[in-house]
């Protein structure tokens, strides 16, 4: 293609400050190096851990930086030793990377891998990527292959995109690091994108009952089409929810999943786990403060554990990926469900706003999708 | 015998206060009652649970109590309904049952059971058994069969005893709870009986390397003895622990056991864990804190669990015990390595002393047995 091996002149969002709106930028890519591939961004949606870099300035990407984590697009160009992709290829790139040679690749404990995936941008001002397959820009590039997934010609990117981050992420940790059995009993706390997904999750994996919990009640009625059976809003007791879930279940949950990012919910659901078999699952992000719990509650077999990008421990981050897709066109992963909002890329800032502000909770997602 | 279906007055060691040494009292032990055992008891360890209920005064047991929970001795009699016994059997009433017929027991994933096991002496004056397998006095009794295990009759009983509790609950830890594997690094915080106890079962489940860690470094010629192949005093480094052993192991260590009892030790040895597959399994007991760390120490595959007892999940208490008998008869778990004193009943307060003081360090357990 034309551009191969050029430097790529196009606008991004550009988050200069923390809590200051995106501002929208000409931004230079550099050409594909040995083993990486651009990828033209088609469609991306939004995931709360952005809005963590954004307006709480917590990760230590720093500014100015490039958002957005679930893109998909089409590969443009490819760099020296690319042996997976060849332009025109529909293509998701993952903030986690699987080389397949490491030894997280080669352990079969772990979806880590030890090799990097950062997007640099080759730049007029120098802006960073908060993750490495930054998504809130017109193209994206210095992506190794190692980590981009590659996506069947029908799957239809605004929707596939999603599979970047938040559905995997909620989906995976029900059904491989909480492990749901079928006729269990089931807590998600918090329903955002990624709480909902779990509730998915813990669905398909055969929950008896998945209890809903979110102070907005709002979301109970989508949580339902996700298949939850009972609902619960922390505020509307006068006893901690744990408590109300013991009484509930005789003696607590058998798995329960945080997808909030707080760690009182962390702890609450820790709490809410049935003694000896309960498994809790943190998925919400967090990294300035600590949890904690009384020791006797990790007594004999109950587990706390966290799940990243779907923790799936022997299909890494790219198989995984594309086994969801297949789920997805064969109807067994919702998706279309998820999408509340489409907008273009110079909306970004009503997308974050919407989430900012708490409305996005009544949408359940904010996803907003920009075709070229 | 001509016990039988009396009350039987005799003498047991009282705590009466939190810090005051313990009283020679007589007391009155029951008539054993539907499906119990009167056991006479021969021989005691001593453990650190003890001491934090009478020094500390931190459990919920209150006062008067008999303490004392690694007894071994010989059925005086039993009640009406019990047919696992028969007088002159030995055996090790335990803290935890295995009824066999609960929701716990029938669970392949813990060793817990839901059958109370708890001692009630009747009594001149009310005295409390902290445990329900008290062995502080010359007789045990309103012990239900469910937890107490049969042994053989050339089990020596002053060595044996240590199965009761210590010895059980560090080895099975290693081996069981953390399921430490054969060319594994492993690192055991706090070296009295349990943490010996822990390198024990780190070495014969085949770990290549087993750090010792102690603040108190005269303990480590014992830990050599268990297996343990590197010596560490936090207190000679300037840099925390764990980075030390991150240092030494290239990430951090496969299995690391707490046998401390320390809130502060459980979130170091967890953070001394390599990431993705580290386990941190905390034995210490404490329940008056809270244990933290940061949420991403528990990232994809690292795990903090506690043990109880050994924490076989199939092999229940009684079961447990009765094969780590045969292990010790036939040589592969160490017993009389772990006894530094022999004393009398009328000499606790010697044995409190030198765990209380520090002292007992040096001897690594402080282990007094009487016979009759
Ligand atoms: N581990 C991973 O790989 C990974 C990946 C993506 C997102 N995340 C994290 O997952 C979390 C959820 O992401 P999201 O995009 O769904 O967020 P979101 O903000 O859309 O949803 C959070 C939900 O939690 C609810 N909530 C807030 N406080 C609550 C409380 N005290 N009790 C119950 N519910 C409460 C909110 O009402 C909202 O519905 C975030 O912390 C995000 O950073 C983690
Ligand atoms: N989970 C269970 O089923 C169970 C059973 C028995 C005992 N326990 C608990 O296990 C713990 C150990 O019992 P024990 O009888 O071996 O106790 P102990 O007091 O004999 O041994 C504790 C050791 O830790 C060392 N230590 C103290 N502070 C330290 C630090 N900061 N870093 C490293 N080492 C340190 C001491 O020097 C000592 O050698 C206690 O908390 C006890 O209550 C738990
Ligand atoms: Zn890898
Ligand atoms: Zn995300
Ligand atoms: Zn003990
Ligand atoms: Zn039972």
């Amino acid at each position: 293609m034309a551009t191969a091996g050029k430097v790529i002149k196009c606008r991004a969002a550009v988050a200069w400050e923390p809590t200051a709106p995106l501002m929208m930028e000409e931004i230079e890519v550099a050409p594909s190096q040995e083993g990486e591939i651009q990828i033209k961004v088609v469609a991306t949606g939004v995931c709360h851990t952005d809005l963590y870099h954004l307006f709480e300035g917590k990760d230590k990407c720093g500014f100015p930086s490039v958002l957005g984590h679930e893109g998909a697009g089409v590969v443009e160009s490819v760099g020296p030793g690319v042996t997976d992709f060849k332009p025109g290829d529909k293509a998701i790139p993952l903030f986690l990377s699987q080389c397949g040679e490491c030894k997280f690749c080669k352990c079969p404990k772990t979806n880590l891998c030890d090799r990097n995936n950062r997007t640099i941008f080759h730049i007029i001002f120098h802006p960073l990527a908060f993750f490495g397959n930054v998504s809130f820009s017109l193209w994206q590039t210095v992506i190794n292959q190692i980590a981009v997934a590659k996506i069947d010609d029908d799957a239809p990117l605004d929707r596939v995109c999603l599979l970047g981050c938040s559905i995997s992420t909620g989906y995976g940790a029900a059904v491989n690091t909480a492990g749901v059995i079928p006729g269990s009993v089931c807590a998600v706390f918090g329903l955002g994108a990624v709480g909902l997904a779990a509730v998915m999750g813990c669905k398909n994996a055969g929950a008896s009952h998945i209890f809903a919990v979110d102070i907005n009640e709002q979301i109970f009625e989508k949580a339902k089409i996700f298949g939850a059976t009972d609902f619960l809003n922390p505020k509307a007791y006068n006893k901690p929810i744990s408590e109300v879930l013991s009484e509930m279940t005789s003696g607590g949950v058998d798995f329960s999943l945080e997808c909030v990012g707080n760690t009182e919910v962390m702890r609450t659901a820790l709490e809410s786990c049935v003694k000896v078999w309960g498994v809790c699952v943190l998925v919400g992000w967090t990294n300035v403060k600590d949890i904690s719990a009384r020791p006797i509650q990790l007594i004999s077999g109950k587990t706390w554990k966290r799940s990243l990008f779907g923790g799936n421990q022997v299909l890494k981050a790219r198989t995984l990926l594309q086994n969801w897709l297949i789920d997805y066109m064969t109807g067994k992963i919702k998706l279309d469900e998820f999408i509340t909002h489409k907008m273009s890329l110079e909306q970004v800032n009503n997308a974050v706003n919407l989430m900012k502000t708490g409305q996005w909770n009544i949408f359940s997602l904010t996803s907003f999708c920009r075709i070229l």
